[in-house]
């Protein structure tokens, strides 16, 4: 683990996540940039001291010197943004594979170098947009594959917080800190740190990609480097239009991600905060309730479930889902055998690259005049 | 009344909606442009035949002839959009008060138009943006104006549907025909049919007005003539910003129109799904619901409200709601007195200007390549 | 109209209720036992003073006298249960049609004795039940019938109120003190109040009728002198079995009237809260959410809508449905025909000694050391 | 671990549970009576042979003989009912901890004699009532306790399920086959299997004990040879009411285990299906949303929290707060320190005596013809 030392959210989580489903085993770390720190934090994990580490490099190297049996084999880091090419980078080029925490990179050009040298050395990278880890996210977008819906014509994803409201940054607040500043975060805010999971989740359910887009980015709170607001219109490749908004000034609000898509014949509607309903919307009959755990659900939802209906699962299980199906196709790799396209199902460099283009041209197109930019990817 | 004959929906609900609180009696009507239809009407509304009329200029004249004890009093008009403007205009010339469905006309200047008459007459005149009539409404309204979320930053509104997700135009379906037909509703479909509900319900709850919109105006439906589908990003008056959509190709949604908005306390969120029910959410503490009948409620609500809590009022007692505030209304000023603030809360020609204006433009940026189009009224 | 004179809160319910469908004319009243507080009352409605009468009998016997074109059809009773009986007799030895509060009776013998006027006077008698007036309750009644859950296994009634939580009679609450009041309620409070409705409904949508129950009834809060809280198990005349219960001491607890159904092959739930929601459960497949409205609905639910899906409607129009349907009904008796199976829908006499049995037993059974007590009517 | 071998479904829950906090490791096994099953799982799960067992008892000897810096510390039982008291007593008497599933034993005479033995021991034995695990239900138990509500007096507890709604023992449903079969679960099925949940829930968060009981108990699918479906009125020791109802029969029922709790000023609702929200109720305001992670929670609700608010967290948390909160406990013993409240919350022999004692009284009073009986524990 790269990252992820005392104080850190995100590395707590990506540690619980890879313990969840017994494919994973912390070996190692360089927890923190400061030697000092990173030693504190590996005792505190129950990692020996040999294998903790005072940064990413020392790591890499002393871990080669390893028989490849003892070696570490998965890197998972959860630096900030500004530390994300740089370990993911050297860790290909050291022959493991990576997990990393969105976005993928600090710019859009790291991203398309990340996917050069995925090819040339092989080796897989998983980004934890957890949410379309949800079961249920993942029978929509199997519901929307199997033409239920028609063809689609609407897409609403919204992702609301208010943890922003006020002025938190340069306190104690680690968290508020570092996704504020430009010099960690990169050129977006929320749009970086939320609404690139808002338009995942749309890309990912309904297996299209947006071309255009228009939007209004605001720095509501005064101060504020970085956005904390944002509404971009979406066209999408097949002519469907949209909404997305991410905003860290909904005050009250906490993390209710959410999704609305609509075709032809159906629509459908799945949110964070009800995680394990899907519900399935009718021009004819009566809506539906798909639960997770449910009999009659596609073989994506029940790959990515534990327990029977009625017994919910929550974000930690999503999350965990990218883990375990990364584990399962690396796992294949390893055994030369095909992964299964259940286990193949987690975000990858190619929904990096397209989150960045969206990072960028959704920030440009805030600055601009002119209505519509087109999100191509040179 | 004018309009409502057989087959007409909303015609209908004005009847209730008149009835209910026993402000109102029919008197009588002209209830189609056929003669001959309009007769049946009246005939099967318990109207006598003498005051059963072939045009609402008929109705005028000879009610006019009646002793004042027995003439009509207040005009309801519920016809198509094009026939408002005609008689609204003729009912505050020959005296009659007016309730008119919304929009108020076929354009921004017949709009205009019908506000001098309405100055130079000194009759009244309401218009049944009935979503505004929800006690829960009026309370967010009240809590929004004290202050409790303090100055507004976001506001979303939305009013989708799905019952124009095929090509029902042209057939049996009267309500979607003349809906759908530009010459009956005029220059926008969708945007002035359920988006100037949206519209409304957003500056009716914050107190603020549109400034500035960036819209996206689809026709979803091979073959149709008007929008069926819309976005608008807003900016108000006081610099917060928004997103509005309209939509009637929702497949499976009925008719959910839904307020948020978000202050620099807290925010508060209203659906009429849950119509009894106001979400109020804190920046620190838990959300609060908020319900109809509760004793804690501001004097708006509680005006506006027929039951005790628990006992849930819907769709047609909000539509009543302007019917009997608009009543107490010309009943103060027939009895020389002001009308109390809870009365006078209904909409009017301000309203309805906004709207067509709304309209207007936002049908005007739908076709622009400029981003933000101002929302002002000469 | 028998009481509801100034502030009665049923009495301007009912009076709503009759307006909404415009099947009725509110023509004389005797609002008060006080002839003065009658006067004032009628004054107030707009009835002429010449039909504000002082008591029931002198009203009976004045309207007899006028012309029958002229004369009162339907006589609504809505005042405390003891004074049920008594307007409720002479009025359909008088000729008249009778619209009744519930409970039916202030004792079973009297709503035996209700049955057997009716039988020889031929006098048709609607009681307010409001609760199996809700569309969708009309629908699960429909649905059971169908067999589409299967026979019928678990059958579960509940009505929390928290209104009666602290001690609020004998002061300015008329309606706690009266409800409380043995004089006037009868030999139960929460049961007769609200037990009532729950057991109405439960054998309502059900088709089945309570066989045996065994119940607890307490007074919780000191001082009371009936009933504000109780629990009954049931089993039913099939053999499936149930849980009722009714409280008036759920402190924040409105009025949310809900019933749960269990058969073989799947269930179904409706509260009041959501009363436009109706969700059907099943064994194999996700639930299904029916809604007011929908095209896929059956007769009853639809010949007891009045505005289009999405459009609530609520507590007034479920009353409103009785009315209505009773109009129906004495109309076509009117006409010598027989009326519709969806308008002969509503509770009657049949009801209301069920309804009285059930109070009756439910309390033997609160004071009795025997397990299960019998429901049978002599 | 003692079961969970292939098939088991609780099994499978308790190693996560395990995991989730990384307080455990998985050291040894005797998963099944079968040792080739044993073996095979042991295997699967990466245990080294050597510490894979065929039996308990040959697992504790054999542990006992290893140094104690590697021997197991605590044992996890996840057997059938019938299985419990006897690798529970052993394991006490062999100096380990012990987490066991519930229900505690097989009869209360055996839930007793455990709780002797954990006296003579020391060591100390947590029951995985995991309902109680939830973040939520602890909060509802700390503002109980705090007063909130005033003194309670009613208590609704309910648990339905669906999936034996047909008859599915004896054949490939292992989890139907021994829940059903009295020789594995002793004299109770729905009643112990998931009616003890419900009741430790009630007990838990009024922190009151049920009385007596009156109880109403079938078995109502044909063939089945225990009870599949129950209801029983409650009496506390403060004088409070209740009612508790557990089924298996609720056809399209999940696991949706719910409680809801009234006092003198107000209430509070909780359920597993929205687990992550506690509704609290007053008598006089609007009703609060206290949610997992809300900085305005108790100490234990905090406490068992590993995500920000809006992250939901499911039934494996729940299930891993009992695992932490026992690992922290027995880990402040070894350390000779006393343990945080908040560390000791977790459900042990006493609710385990409870709820045998629930389970044999509950049974016993479905089968009487006295009314009430008392739930003493000699």
């Amino acid at each position: 683990m790269v990252g992820g030392g005392q104080g850190a959210f995100i590395g707590a989580v990506h540690r619980i996540a890879a313990r969840i489903d017994d494919e994973y085993e912390l070996v190692c770390g360089a927890f923190s940039s400061d030697p000092e720190k990173s030693k504190l934090s590996g005792a505190q994990l129950g990692i020996p001291a040999s294998r903790t580490y005072g940064s990413y490099q020392e790591m890499y190297e002393n871990e080669l010197l390893l028989p490849e049996a003892e070696r570490v084999q998965v890197i998972s880091i959860v630096t900030p943004n500004h530390v994300h090419f740089g370990p993911a980078k050297m860790a290909m080029e050291s022959g493991f594979s990576v997990i990393l925490d969105k976005p993928i990179a600090f710019s859009l050009a790291e991203a398309l170098e990340l996917k050069k040298i995925s090819g040339h050395t092989g080796k897989r990278l998983a980004l934890t947009h957890t949410y379309t880890g949800y079961p249920m996210v993942k029978e929509a977008r199997q519901l929307v594959a199997s033409g239920k819906l028609g063809e689609i014509r609407k897409v609403y994803a919204e992702y609301p917080q208010g943890w922003l409201s006020t002025f938190e940054e340069g306190g104690t607040n680690k968290q508020a800190s570092w996704r504020t500043d430009p010099s960690q975060s990169g050129i977006a805010g929320a749009m970086g740190d939320i609404g690139t999971h808002a338009f995942n989740l749309a890309e990912y359910v309904t297996g299209l990609q947006v071309a255009r887009l228009c939007a209004d980015i605001n720095i509501v709170v005064a101060g504020r480097k970085l956005d904390d607001d944002g509404t971009a219109m979406l066209k999408f490749n097949n002519g469907a239009s949209g909404v997305l908004f991410a905003t860290q000034v909904a005050a009250g609000e906490e993390n209710n991600v959410k999704i609305r898509v609509y075709g032809e014949k159906g629509g459908l509607e799945w949110q964070q905060s009800d995680a394990n309903t899907l519900v399935v919307k009718s021009l004819t009959g009566p809506a539906e309730i798909y639960r997770t755990g449910g009999k009659y659900l596609g073989s994506f939802a029940t790959h990515n479930t534990r327990t029977p209906g009625g017994h919910p699962e929550g974000y930690l299980e999503a999350f965990a889902n990218i883990y375990r199906n990364f584990a399962l196709t690396v796992r294949a790799d390893l055994d030369h055998e095909r992964p299964a396209p259940e286990c193949l199902d987690f975000p990858g460099i190619e929904e990096g690259i397209r989150g960045m283009a969206f990072i960028e041209r959704v920030i440009e197109s805030g600055k601009s005049d002119n209505k519509w930019i087109d999100l191509k990817i040179e």
